[in-house]
């Protein structure tokens, strides 16, 4: 595992460069590298077409492996997206002279190396390198096998701008898809500055378990949304039928529906055929059970039905008898990713933001709506739940850290 | 330990109490607690004395557990500095309407319960508890055995003043000063939200490795202070004799001196009588210990001696043939806590400052002004050399997370 040591020194060293290219420069380069993906495209199919071709077929996963031109255009826009976002380091986050004279001053500047572990999405290594380059890091990628090919030659077409940018080709350092790589890179706090684990709870799970390089970490959503007794039903009816069914499988859907008991009967009515279109499998507890009585994918929730991510098209109801019984019921079962209140009563939607512990908490909008690019923050890494550095979308300017700068005339303390 | 988790259960729900309680009435809370504290002054030297019965007699570490009235009156001085820091909770971080008509704000909030683990010194019970308070946020304290009557005590006389102030005595939580304990801690996720190691350098590597509550690390300063050849030596001497010698056994404290071959002879010439007032041991390189012949403290540097965090009047010593080489030297061995160059050349400090990675950097100033109350933050829990949530001073600014919150009338994606 030498050559991999060696190659980490080398990024860890080409990551100043960076630091002295203006922000237009940088922009330009990622500019340049969407119209080298896009020029590259029938290449990139190739490469691709091997990589599927070795899967078995009829794995539902080989649809994660696939480019294809309307995904390679997006990837294309999303780095565009990107190079237009502005740049998050050397800002001056605060600034004042000590009484001793000293000029002291935090700005932000990079995080230095990013590393990346991810599946076998090929998006992935685009946006990474993106998003690093945008801030001023370097990038180590670790790919899986399954995309290899794929992402050795996206690599290395990145590589040809960064060579024509005259850039080192070691900021975005595309490692072998071992397994042995990873436990070098769990240990290679000298050269990697953080590590982000991109795909699955276990991968993020494992990562988090055995790495001493600082992880960034994104999270599981148990979404809620709670219906208070004032709401009205028809926006509670349109915003629970969005968070539910509009895209089930990603991490801002919503999972739980909270019903205080006085309106339970007249909302669930309204529900029925709105879920029943969508086939929506109700785990409902006892009290909406009687009140869902012939609905056509009804089963009784068990235990475990509250607190999980469904990520498909299930939902638990639980009916609850006001506020205070729906905000114990959130503050135990969950994951403080995105919460949601329906209610007209400003007194109650106060006390739910205040209360709620979670990085997103709405009033009377979907929880759908937790995202980089719906907060204006651009493309993202993911959802934070964890309160450290960063909660919530983790977009680029949480690619950054703070440097304090003090400049004196001989002062001694 | 079902104890302990029912405790911890009474803590977390405890927290909410703070978020209703105004800025104003907090910072009542605190003056009256350092107030109670002089005001039980004699117990408290009792309870300590106690405490300090039970230890080895002539254990140099009964220092650190002892209590005095000086001791005291600056940890009353402490808690009334906290009391009238701003609160760092409900700052509006960002705020905008999307384009959809949702309001979109990310405002500061508490991190909830913070748990700390620390030795011996009774005053981090105070510091911790004022820090967490100030921030809204529960605190739950695990001490050492050494320091038990003491701490009981001390949070005794805490939970007097919450009581006063109709608060929930919950909010300060001391745990028994057992080892279970600790393990109990580093699995308590859905009740603690941050866990903070205060003390030695083991302690604080023994928490990171086994905790999974996510923790605030502080860590260790190897310090360089790098004399560039267009340096002011009347400046470049106060500056590294302030460094190495004001107060040896902090972090923020000097530990390598690289000088710039040209001045070097000049340099140490002044240096030597400095130095040796001060009995400080060079461990010089071999260029360096050919210009110190005859210096009476004198010893040739082994590899292990760059990079080392001496905490004693030891100095390691360096010629550079320049700055790429001091740069190049401070990569290497830097711990990336504080940084420092001496040069009237501007051109050498921006690079300096550019270049280093390092939490603070400093031109033509002493290491020494590492620090939450000389960086106008107050009273800090340590220097972070993280590079994720907070670095350099960990001070209350840093003690909350982010909430986003949004206001909707019905939006759906």
């Amino acid at each position: 595992m030498k050559a991999i040591e060696a190659s980490l020194i080398k990024t860890h060293k080409a990551a100043k460069a960076l630091q002295a290219v203006s922000s237009k420069a940088l922009q330009q380069l990622l500019m340049d590298m969407a119209a080298a993906l896009e020029a590259n495209q029938a290449k990139l199919l190739k490469a691709n077409a091997l990589d599927l071709a070795r899967q078995t077929s009829g794995n539902p996963r080989n649809d994660r492996l696939l480019l294809n031109e309307q995904r390679i255009g997006s990837i294309a826009a999303s780095m565009r997206k990107v190079a237009k976002l502005p740049d998050p380091t050397g800002e001056v986050l605060a600034e004042r002279t000590l009484p001793n004279g000293i000029q002291l001053k935090k700005i932000s500047v990079p995080l230095g190396v990013v590393g990346a572990i991810y599946e076998s999405r090929p998006n992935v290594t685009f946006d990474i390198a993106a998003l690093c380059l945008r801030s001023r890091n370097a990038a180590v990628l670790k790919g899986s096998s399954e995309a290899a090919t794929t992402n050795a030659l996206a690599v290395k077409i990145l590589h040809g701008v960064l060579k024509a940018h005259h850039l080192p080709t070691a900021l975005i350092n595309l490692l072998p898809p071992d397994r042995e790589v990873v436990q070098e890179l769990f240990k290679a706090t000298r050269y990697l500055d953080v590590l982000i684990p991109r795909g699955s709870d276990q991968l993020i799970q494992f990562v988090r378990s055995n790495s001493r390089v600082p992880v960034i970490e994104t999270g599981a959503g148990v979404c809620h949304v709670y219906v208070e007794k004032k709401a009205n039903l028809e926006k509670a009816l349109a915003i629970i039928v969005n968070a539910k069914t509009s895209r089930p499988s990603v991490c801002n859907a919503a999972d739980t529906i909270l019903i205080d008991a006085p309106i339970a009967a007249r909302l669930l009515e309204k529900l029925q055929p709105a879920f029943a279109a969508f086939e929506v499998e109700i785990f409902a507890d006892p009290a909406a059970h009687r009140l869902l009585k012939g609905y056509p994918f009804l089963r009784k929730a068990a235990k475990a039905d509250f607190g999980r991510e469904f990520l498909s098209m299930k939902c638990a109801i639980k009916i609850v008898a006001g506020i205070d019984q729906a905000l114990e019921h959130i503050d135990r079962y969950s994951t403080k990713h995105s919460e949601a209140i329906v209610s007209e009563d400003k007194k109650q939607c106060s006390r739910f933001i205040r209360e709620v512990d979670a990085a997103a908490v709405y009033t009377n909008a979907s929880t759908r709506f937790t995202d980089g690019e719906e907060f204006g923050l651009g493309a993202e890494i993911g959802i934070s739940t964890q309160k450290l550095h960063a909660r919530g979308p983790f977009a680029l300017e949480k690619l950054v850290t703070e440097k304090w700068i003090l400049q004196g005339d001989g002062q001694v303390r």
